[in-house]
């Protein structure tokens, strides 16, 4: 089976983060990889246009029930409707995890595969989360842009 | 996005339900749909290694978090950490549900897709529910082998 | 902590179904039973309202992710957001399962109690569910009323 | 329907945490609110234990299938089976989220909850968000007291 890996952002993204997820998703397909993501519009969207442009398997877990809303660019949909509990379930579908740009959706996701704990965890761009004695909490990877960030997934060595 | 049937059924299936879901496999995968399944042994194994030789596209939602115990043939794996409440992700997923030979966990399945009421239910074998006055509670089509179960989806008229 | 005792059952109920439900309630909050329903109308709001006029404890797990259309006699309610996948979790919190009534979703709560084969799973009137060879599937205990459904799940020898 | 409040904190945590949490646990008892944690130990123990100990509600929203691990304070348990998506519930079950220190899984609930974003969210020590530019992403309430952060919800005015 292929490696899959999880690209999640913003729905609301700026134009940089757009241009990232697209290249992210241009280089995963590339690569072989199967993308999975939200499915929906955003960061989202530009991930599976990129891989869907490249050739490559796009899965969008939807958090609806249906697949309304959903991104043109998807091989396949996943509506879990299970609302945003499906976090957790890109989370677990990922051996890597990718996040392009910040919010508490974002976020989460990164925060549940922080817990998760089995794979590595890269930001490019977005928050940074840090503990109660004003440090960095350790253990997500920053990259500089999307090469980069495929690099610190330790995927392809 | 291509047509996405789900098809249902027992871990532990006969020698005859295993040749329905291979078969049931390869002619969905002719068809171009995307076959999803619960990912493990039985008929999920056997719909999965039809779809997957005939060059398919196959999900496994797997109840599980993680990917062990997943059957050789899936294309993409969601390990949903959901437990058996997964069946409802399956069902959601699909455009039509079959299911092949019967069991408690395929029965949740039929009975979600029932409650559901969107699309096209199928049984080829299995079991039988009647309501409290002794009929067949109406509503699922019966099919008496798989091409026979896909001519019942309507999906390829 | 209390024994917990799920009670599952069609929304459109008949008035017989729906004074089988609130005795239910009644009888299993004298017992000092927590109850667990879906939450919402129907078999599930009669059981809720017998409980409470009895003084007991009510939780209803919600499908959608908000307390909207949830029944006024809950003591708790947990809004899932998980659809029909609740009915999982409603199984799962049960030390047995009573059904009263049948409809596909009560189906698909009898099916997942019986997948997941650890407590009795009792029903008061509600569909049959025969296998191949046209035989009732063992498992299930058959009730004559409420308090022949809270003897059969044993708990109270 | 009582007020439902979550508390949410890690397995692992400090004395002044627990003793925190326990006395959150007491004072939402107190109230009237019913406690809605995540279970298990650490601050979901002690806030459960101040609950039950003031005579208050408390409901566990278990990621396992099953009760196993569940401290002894809950007046009912929800074995959701779902995981870490389970956090998702313990979200949507909350009229105010309350955070008792830091951990990945904790910052999930908080971001799910901002994500969610319809309800007060406070923090009692933890950790913080800050954005690209170095601000602290705004929207959670800093609490420096268990008694100012239910002052914090205001759902007591």
């Amino acid at each position: 089976m292929a490696i899959q890996v999880a690209v999640c952002g913003p729905r609301d993204c700026t134009p940089e983060e757009r241009r990232n997820a697209y290249e992210l998703g241009r280089l995963l397909a590339g690569r072989g990889a199967v993308v999975v993501c939200g499915g929906y519009t955003g960061v989202m969207e530009a991930v599976a246009q990129g891989a869907h442009e490249a050739g490559g398997t796009v899965v969008g877990v939807l958090s609806r029930a249906d697949r309304e809303g959903a991104n043109p660019y998807l091989t396949v949909a996943i509506p879990t409707g299970a609302g945003e509990a499906r976090n957790a379930i890109i989370v677990n579908s990922a051996d890597a995890v990718i996040a392009v740009g910040g919010s508490w959706g974002t976020l989460s996701e990164l925060a549940l595969a922080m817990r998760r704990g089995r794979v590595p965890v890269v930001q490019l761009g977005g928050w940074r989360v840090y503990d109660e004695h004003g440090e960095v909490v350790p253990g997500i990877r920053y990259a500089t842009g999307p090469a980069h960030a495929l690099e610190l997934t330790g995927l392809w060595p």
